[in-house]
């Protein structure tokens, strides 16, 4: 299933014209900001060119209550993973982060704790911050080869839980155990979930993606996008699924274009990934599931790390200062810092949505560049 | 200077799949939404398509505080009209009632008065009426052949100003003796002008734009796409100019993503109209230039219309109980009904953004359905 992506030279890749590659210094490999280095299914090309040659104008769908976006991520829950949204309650929106911040903004206030798991996905940690809601943390520790965390004892008034599932450095796919456990407890403690699936179509079997909408439709605000999985993050289209009656008619109540509407050709990239994107996302997820393991064949045994069991991040402990800097300026490859996640700054994440011949490259340059402990 | 595009047949046009042509009955021509019937400049064909080869990830300006689009918009100003706005003080969105609404929802509360010219364009009356902000009424009357109003003697505490200059739908470009008067009393009445000026580049010459940022910038929100003059309403990319400092410390105030953002693909596809498009808006020009009084031979005397200086809309007066439902069931045309702007019902606006044959063709179902007065 490995074919003509997996060929991709590091020539190739440093054409690519986006945040990724062009904010590293000359030779430096970027293994930072979560795009992959795949261009999009050639169905996201086509779609595209559809919409420029056909009509740029406003879309037919524009006065509809339920659009085929709605309708696409509605078909693709159901068919991959059991999970019947009701496409009369999806609302579309540039991008997920945004979506937080309007939840955040309309359901809470400046102070509230927001339940979350550390280390913490750094776009989020940013917006708790700069919204100044106070992150209320379930840390995921390495067990075995897998993560494990408890839920807090006592939560004061927190009433949003974010869950960000699979999870983003870790690469963690919640378990159904570890889900019914977190419902049963948003269900307890009256909360609102805020639930980030962006990463759910990059899981690798046997771990397996379970929406939280499966198990708790009525408190659950499932947020999605086709930018992870198809590599399209400029595209800005998002979907959230307003699963909670009092988050849906705060939504509701605000003026219908407050907070703007995605491109028609970011809808139609995304309905194209969506509905003829999954031969290419095979094909991106064999070599994904390869490069995970690579990392864990060559990384020296003293970096801590467990292949993820989904997402093309690697997050590790280095166990070295500054381990990001370490590496960027020693081997020439560009990692995200720990601290950017809230973890200490041994750790990195290592973005390996890339080729093999790349990725051999990045590791040959880390491993020799890493100090022996 | 009128070249291909106006050789656009009825057939060539039906093709389009947009709201305009597939939400009429078979045979009925659309000249209602304000959406041409030419397809965008090539140059914009050609910015989405390597956008799609190159790199669909985050862009490479993400960070910075300038963008590109701020800084083409702030070049075109500069070159066409002469207006230099600061690009450091644009931040970008997806549409202008997006825009207006959060000016609204920032700066005033329900209840609140707008002053405004009517009629008013549709989009914005609903924003009004589904704000519950009061509009405070400017009416434009037909004198010659321009139009005519009166500055309110009490405006009691209406603190905005909602200009739409070239304005919709009558086409009224404001002279700089109007700008000035009404730039008097903005200043005289504290107020916050928010300037609509999406049809800026559809001034028909010897009439001519001016932005109302070169009479009062630091009062001025100065709004404005590519979507109206290069026909690509369905990118969804607009930039405000935040002149007045208390609206841009309320705008920044806000969490950064709140609004969303623009993808891509429309930032790309704008940039490129506004600086390669401008050989296919002369000949669009040219085009509606002969349409606006192709319109004024053709009608009847007594249907009361003047020739728009700007835009492709044509506000007529048919005198006739509900013209809009009469002319799309007696002629097969189907225009906007006057009530939409707030007008009479004998009122209707129509779309001559065509070609020559379509709009012939339209004149002519017109002209035999109407009633001899
Ligand atoms: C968990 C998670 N959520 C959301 C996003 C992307 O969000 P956005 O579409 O807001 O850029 C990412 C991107 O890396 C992510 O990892
Ligand atoms: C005066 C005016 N403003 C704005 C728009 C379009 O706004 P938006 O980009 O919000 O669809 C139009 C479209 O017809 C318009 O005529």
């Amino acid at each position: 299933m490995i074919g003509k992506l997996d060929e991709l030279t590091l020539a190739d890749a440093a054409v690519r014209d986006g945040l990724k590659w062009t904010q590293v210094r000359p030779g430096v490999i970027p293994a930072w900001v979560a795009d992959m280095d795949f261009p999009p299914p050639e169905a996201v090309r086509e779609a595209v060119a559809r919409r420029v040659d056909t009509d740029l104008g406003y879309p037919n769908w524009l006065d509809d209550s339920v659009g085929p976006l709605a309708e696409a991520f509605a078909e693709r829950m159901e068919t991959r993973y059991g999970f019947q949204p009701d496409p009369g309650l999806v609302r579309t929106f540039s991008e997920l982060n945004q979506i937080l911040q309007i939840v955040l903004h309309l359901m809470t206030k400046p102070g509230d704790g927001v339940l979350v798991h550390t280390p913490t996905y750094n776009a989020f940690l940013n917006t708790l911050r700069a919204m100044d809601r106070r992150p209320v943390p379930m840390e995921l520790t390495p067990d075995g080869e897998t993560w494990h965390f408890e839920l807090p004892s006592d939560i004061g008034a927190t009433k949003v839980l974010l869950l960000v599932n699979p999870h983003n450095p870790t690469g963690h796919c919640f378990t159904r155990a570890e889900l019914s456990s977190l419902a049963e407890f948003a269900e307890r403690h009256d909360m609102i979930v805020i639930s980030d699936e962006i990463h759910a179509d990059l899981a690798f079997s046997p771990d397996a993606h379970i929406p939280f909408g499966t198990l708790l439709p009525d408190r659950t605000i499932t947020l999605t996008s086709a930018s992870k999985a198809f590599n399209m993050a400029g595209v800005r289209c998002a979907v959230a699924h307003l699963g909670h009656p009092a988050v849906r008619a705060a939504f509701d109540a605000q003026p219908l274009d407050l907070y703007g509407t995605p491109s028609v050709l970011g809808v139609d990239a995304t309905i194209a990934a969506w509905r003829h994107g999954d031969a290419w996302l095979a094909e991106v997820l064999a070599i994904l599931d390869r490069n995970r393991k690579l990392i864990a064949e060559r990384m020296p045994a003293h970096v801590r790390y467990q292949p993820p069991a989904a997402t093309y991040l690697a997050w590790l402990d280095f166990g070295i200062p500054d381990a990001a800097d370490y590496l960027e300026s020693g081997a020439g490859v560009r990692l995200n810092p720990g601290p950017l996640f809230g973890a200490p700054d041994g750790f990195a994440r290592l973005n390996f949505g890339t080729s093999g011949p790349i990725l051999e490259e990045m590791l040959t340059r880390i491993t020799a560049a890493l100090p022996t402990p």
